[in-house]
């Protein structure tokens, strides 16, 4: 699938691209690069039930041009369930449904920026959100993170250097919860900080929340949005990780100024999002299967998690690291410095295993030696096999790069 | 529903809109705003029966992230349908889905122009191509149209002072087949006219066919598209009015290098678009369910446009003129030149009954006394009434004006 390839050659030269695509069509390839949910996550037989049900009973309107921010029905639903979930306490006014996350991540920077000014990300961060940002022309200025979330020291100091050039950056853009790639959660202690920071510059958050539900262990941490005394922290949600991503439903929380600024650009970018896929959600919602399928989606991702650690610590060698997420969809591997995990893609491929260098997802590409593997969409056997085949090709590109 | 009212206040005052929200919940209200299709022209039951078989033989897959480009399958049925139906040869490569053709009109002008630069429409030309360009800083230069279409002797005037000036505009965009919000069709002499004129200057060409197989009467001119010898023809196409809205399903055709550019701001926009909506147009076109459709479709809307102009001629003031397309979903009406309907949308709203002021449609709001009228939403009993309504709107307005 192009979506799934394309993710792995951020940073890569049309040449090296031309190059690599010979590799999608190869049967038997084993994909830890994309960031898709495995299908058996997916509630087919309900979502089947419910297309039938909608298109019976709304099928002229579930068809139809819906409102750009999305039905009311559904924006009363999120706010139940973030309520419910998050401990967000938002109203439907202050929601508005994305074409996807994805939407929502190209249509902030375009409203709340203007191109040339920075933005604060954590370092590394979604190599989608980076795609926005470069889209939009806007400036990243990344904030290391370590296994305690965003290095709020690091983001204190940089926020004063900034003030003292005389241009603040116009918000801060984090994924506090099973950060993507690293899969790291932010402690409260840490939370709390970078709002205190938020309010003391007068900085706004956007707190990307895409697999908050995914919670495999561990205590969960309190969202941003819901502590959140200053109106500033816009929320992005999305039924992709818990419903299914193909049907595109994402959604914004925030203050009026906010969602009004992106209602108006939403009429410019689609119009609207897909009505079906409105009335699905909402359907979703109401009948309870979301509450029913997360508990199912947890143990299935969680196995696979707990696999592919111990998968990587029998295939790969010593020295080398990885992240051990409480929830989420990826591990953050680190090898030995010497390697360049973007130039080891095509060693990689030859072998028939898929994986996106940690360098796509640093703003300006700083660190070589990481991955990111996706550990939910593969099968378990696919999942032994890959990693095993993936541990080969760092065991060997390590003693080339020693013998030379 | 939001878009439906927020289409009629394009142009207003934040205070103006205020003063007409509190008409969008009354009941009894008919409106002749947006652009919506009749659910009548919907085949729900077919689409129930396409996603049911969907979701049983391919659900992992359409509930999925998708590809960016969309299914090659369904381009590759595209391209089929584009040949059958406009003539236009093509190859699956040259065509990218999008989430309907919105996201086509905000992507074009956004890898095509930058900022400041200058792009030609049509005088007046569809709001949503409008707050297209606008939300990507492109200016508009409007050239006039008549019955016969967009005016290629000021084109071409204009396209030689601009050129003589050293700013080439970045391209052409025109809607030539029952153009929204007039209902003209150029003729096949302007169509080769403004072809010629594209090669000579070097300006490529947008071609915007949202209704060219809802033809009600006269005979087919055929697509800018399918006659381009020069490769610099875009064209957009769309599921919208021929298939269902809610589905958000339009594509572009064009040259590698714009689908190229389109593709990779696509993954930055929305990454995919929705793939069960790409599974239902697929097999809908497979089945042949368009084909089967249109002609119902033609019918219904045929009986509107002719209600609609004979509602016209019983109660709108002598000296009201209106086109007479012979296919599409509008009527372009033109009321006494002191009248300005802008201003005019309040005392409407007060009468029930809601029409889109010409001015939205001018890219610098340059004509005040048009009425886009939309004659396929609304049911025959409601054509009457609104038209009848509407009709003492604009009577009492002009005996006041005249009185004054």
């Amino acid at each position: 699938m192009t979506y799934r390839f394309s993710s792995l050659i951020e940073g890569l030269k049309p040449s090296e691209i031309r190059e690599l695509l010979k590799y999608t069509s190869v049967p038997g390839m084993i994909s830890f690069g994309g960031g898709m949910p495995n299908p058996k996550s997916f509630a087919i037989d309900e979502i089947r039930d419910i297309i039938d049900h909608v298109l019976k009973t709304n099928g002229d309107l579930a068809l139809q041009y819906g409102s750009t921010s999305g039905m009311l029905g559904l924006r009363q639903e999120i706010a139940k369930m973030v309520k419910d979930t998050e401990g967000i306490d938002t109203k439907p006014e202050n929601i508005i449904v994305t074409s996807g996350s994805q939407q929502a991540l190209y249509a902030l920077p375009k409203v709340l920026a203007n191109p040339g000014e920075t933005v604060i990300t954590e370092a590394p961060t979604y190599i989608g959100a980076i795609s926005a940002f470069n889209a939009n022309s806007v400036k990243m200025l990344g904030i290391p993170l370590d296994e305690h979330g965003m290095k709020t020291d690091v983001l204190q100091s940089e926020l004063e250097r900034l003030k003292k050039s005389g241009s603040l950056p116009k918000y801060i853009y984090t994924i506090p919860t099973f950060q993507n790639p690293a899969g790291y959660t932010m402690t409260l202690e840490r939370r709390k900080h970078l709002l205190d920071l938020s309010e003391d510059y007068g900085v706004p958050v956007v707190e990307d929340n895409p697999y908050g539900q995914l919670r495999f262990s561990g205590k969960k941490v309190p969202s941003l949005a819901s502590m959140d005394q200053s109106g500033e922290v816009t929320y992005l949600g999305t039924f992709s990780k818990v419903m299914t991503p193909g049907l595109r439903i994402g959604f914004i929380i925030s203050n009026e100024k906010v969602v009004s600024k992106v209602n108006l650009l939403k009429q410019a970018l689609d119009l609207a999002t897909n009505s079906l896929s409105g009335y699905i959600a909402l359907e979703y919602l109401r009948r309870d299967v979301m509450a029913k399928q997360i508990p199912k989606i947890i143990e299935l991702y969680r196995g696979k998690r707990d696999l592919m650690i111990s998968s990587l610590k029998e295939h790969f060698p010593e020295g080398s690291t990885w992240s051990n997420p409480d929830g989420g969809m990826f591990l953050w591997t680190e090898v030995d410095p010497s390697i360049d995990t973007t130039a080891l893609i095509k060693k990689a491929l030859e072998k028939k295993v898929a994986y996106v260098s940690g360098a796509a997802f640093f703003p300006h590409g700083e660190k070589r030696n990481n991955m990111r593997l996706n550990f939910t969409y593969s099968d378990d056997e696919e999942i032994r096999e890959g990693i095993s085949r993936l541990g080969e090709v760092v065991s060997q590109e390590l003693q080339s790069v020693r013998v030379a």
